[in-house]
């Protein structure tokens, strides 16, 4: 192989190494921060040649940090050996949330944007090292990502050892569609620059300091392949109440035609409102968001997109087959940035997004759940959806009315766990509807998110437990003996239903 | 009274009425944006005669939008008319908290950052009136507040029909300490200026479409006088073990040496806090928050302080006696601006806020309830302590151990209503002692909460309930069929003690 092509820099032509070799420098207590957001562009051989040997070496463990879920070669990897201590600032893994519900890891679940301030900020001890993968090394010892930017200029800044792994399966060509910017802490902090969510403000590589680069890799590895599921009808009723919602904005004057800068968590739910899109009337839309997905590219051939920026493409084997075939006319179209800058809620509050994320169940009253499961068990994390909620324009949170058959109402008297408060929740929406609760009282809250969203088998439930609220004096209408008692009935019966 | 002194707007000198007659322009359905942020810089005189009206005139009903809270001839008078049928978006009120709680007023209680924008943005309807005191109209006929500016400036621009009442007893010379600056609305919208809490970015008076003010009243009517209770010993053992946590981050190099500009809530805790600064090492601090207490006074005056900035005046008579008295100071050393910016994220992440707001309960596993007591009754609103919690570098939540002479426990095993969650609450401290939560998973949190905060009576149950909510799988320990026994039982007992 010609390493000279993407290890341009002559003075680290000596720390070309393997695996197992690079893997050496990370040792049991250290915390580690890596490359990766969603599972894409996360190291891969480094962290197989780790957890083999840890494998072995019974007893080790270190922190780990990541942009947000990497690939299962990574925190899969690792916790399979038993080997993470701390886990930040996010996860899908199955073994790593396996191991954290058993609390074997020690997982903190943090908005996305404090996340990469907060690591320089020192909240969460040192980083000794970062493991990031590129797309090739500078002349001047700088780093090029590859498929996703996460946390990595932050891990790089900070570590005192850097490890890259150049990854040669990634083409050069998606080098320039980075725009690299990392702000001052305070008291020193200026505005960040960026005021349309096209422009680029920062670099195309992240800037370190060569002498921190002790180790690099080359690999061909893929990352782990992403497949999405079809639109159910549920979602695609959802893309549809949206889109109807979004109409009558614009005619009512509270959106321009073009509507604001859209943002789209990941899952299906938001993937069918993303293609829902297609079918809309709305044309020449900006989307700022965290992941580029397939569908993204769909939009952006389509018309309805005319710019995407993210942090990550999080694209299917055959969606990065796509992109990298038509390199020259995304490469105008879509920008990946650091998630500091991509979740940056100065930004978001200043373009105005449109906040369109998931919930797990919604409250009536209009608190939103987002990560755990009947109050006790986390599914992924919060993710940057607090970001863009509470700093956007409007914030949006879509669910299914029912899960499990009909057995869990994602509609309740009182969300088992508060992710996104009835202060920072604007409209929900499900298959059955929409409910607008911008300027309502608790009770009209309820009342709307009731007969608006809420599925006919959980509604005549939902009123007796309001009226029955009603009839006691406060603002809201919870009754502290019932509130919980629908997640308590499904832990013991299996359902809600009584 | 020589008229042209404080008002000196030539073409709008047949405007000058009475506040009888000014009050004819609100009519019963009509919205009403008002001045006044605390009890402070409202209008007073056609408010009484409004209220006057609304008594005789039965049916009568008007929104009543405002900073905050304002003083009882303003949201008192009106409620106790029957008057009000939405309030936004903060209120302190005996007799508006009352009707509230009964549901007879409907309240949305929100972010106060969030509501000055949103209310441009048309969320909340339109704006039928503004009625701001004022110390001046200029020769352009715009508008110079008095002691506070709340969110006057969006409800200037936003209304078809403004009524001024200029307050002869608010001295002149409080002309300049205001800074007004309305941010553009997405996707128009560029960085605000602001980068260190010192600069102007603004005007001094807001600007006016004079063609706008319908009816121009003088009067000499004081605002409520404020009064504070002395700090007792509970918040001065809160303020020892914050500000020797402050020295613990500044030694860690997480902190400079003057720190970040403070931000405090209002009330005895949040004053305790402010005047154990005085006793602390810490010099030459900035204050960047919402209301300048007489403590504020005291640290400007003893070099605590170097310069505060706030959206309000809260002083006691004493305290103004003292600010007029001295304004030639304080001119250089205090500035007022627009709720929007005093509370604006994007400001308080870049300067780096130090977020100091009070609790009414918290929870074991970090999330605070600033709202509801037992999970029903509204006490105040949140205000902006979600502004700041949310975007500053450090989120501290503070609150006496104990309520009602032990029989609430002010730490609970889950809070009974969610203003912040678990991803925005960073420190806790009560008189017991502080808890540190940055990093820790959620059973540590508990842990570090109980026996950092709770007070030692709670504390056997307190740890008896997260050891048998950890027998359980899952990430958090909740058990849904006892997180709330403990305000069930006050409920029916009148105390949490089993």
């Amino acid at each position: 192989m010609n390493h000279s092509e993407r290890m341009k820099c002559e003075a680290l032509k000596d720390r070309i190494t393997t695996a197992e070799a690079a893997a050496t420098l990370i040792r049991s207590g250290m915390t580690l921060g890596t490359s990766g957001f969603t599972p894409t562009g996360y190291p891969k051989a480094v962290p197989a040649a780790l957890a083999a040997r840890f494998q072995k070496e019974k007893g080790c463990c270190i922190n780990l940090y990541t942009g947000a879920s990497v690939g299962k070669g990574l925190d899969g990897a690792l916790a399979e050996a038993g080997a993470i201590n701390r886990r930040m600032p996010y996860q899908t893994n199955t073994t790593v949330r396996k191991k954290l519900n058993q609390r074997d890891i020690r997982y903190s679940d943090i908005h996305l944007s404090h996340f990469a301030q907060e690591v320089r900020y020192g909240f969460y001890g040192k980083v000794d090292v970062a493991l990031v993968e590129a797309l090739e090394i500078t002349e001047e010892g700088h780093i090029v990502p590859t498929t996703s930017v996460g946390a990595s200029p932050v891990f790089i800044s900070q570590a005192e050892t850097v490890i890259v792994e150049i990854n040669t399966r990634k083409p050069l060509s998606l080098k320039g569609m980075h725009d690299i910017y990392q702000p001052q802490d305070p008291p020193h902090r200026q505005p960040i620059p960026l005021v349309n969510p096209e422009d680029r403000i920062g670099t195309t590589a992240i800037p370190c300091d060569p002498t921190k680069i002790k180790a690099i890799v080359f690999t061909d590895l893929d990352d782990d392949p992403i497949s999405f599921t079809p639109a159910d009808e549920d979602s695609q009723q959802i893309a549809r109440h949206l889109i109807s919602f979004f109409q009558q904005e614009v005619m009512a004057g509270r959106l321009p035609e073009q509507l604001l800068p859209l943002q789209s968590g990941v899952g299906s739910v938001a993937n069918a409102v993303l293609k829902g899109m297609s079918d809309s009337p709305f044309k020449n839309l900006v989307f700022y968001s965290e992941v580029i997905q397939d569908n993204v590219l769909d939009l952006l051939d389509n018309g309805t997109f005319r710019f995407a920026s993210g942090t990550s493409f999080t694209l299917s084997p055959d969606g990065f087959d796509r992109l990298y075939a038509n390199m020259e006319k995304y490469r105008n179209q879509i920008m990946l940035r650091p998630m500091e800058i991509s979740n940056n809620p100065e930004i978001i509050r200043r373009i105005g997004s449109i906040a369109m994320n998931t919930a797990i169940e919604a409250d009536i009253f209009g608190n939103v759940n987002s990560t755990h499961i009947m109050g006790r068990r986390m599914m992924n994390g919060i993710g940057g959806s607090g970001d863009f909620a509470r700093a956007g324009y409007l914030s949006i949170f879509a669910t299914p009315s029912m899960a499990k058959g009909g057995a869990i109402s994602a509609i309740v008297p009182m969300v088992s766990h508060v992710d996104h408060t009835e202060h920072d929740v604007k409209v929900i929406v499900t298959e059955q509807g929409l409910a607008d609760l911008r300027g309502l009282s608790p009770w009209e809250r309820a009342e709307s998110v009731i007969e608006n969203c809420a599925h006919p088998d959980y509604r005549p439930a939902l009123r007796d437990y309001l009226a029955a609220g009603m009839k006691e004096p406060g603002h809201t209408a919870q009754l502290m003996h019932e509130a919980l008692s629908w997640h308590q009935r499904f832990e013991e019966t299996g359902t809600m239903k009584p």
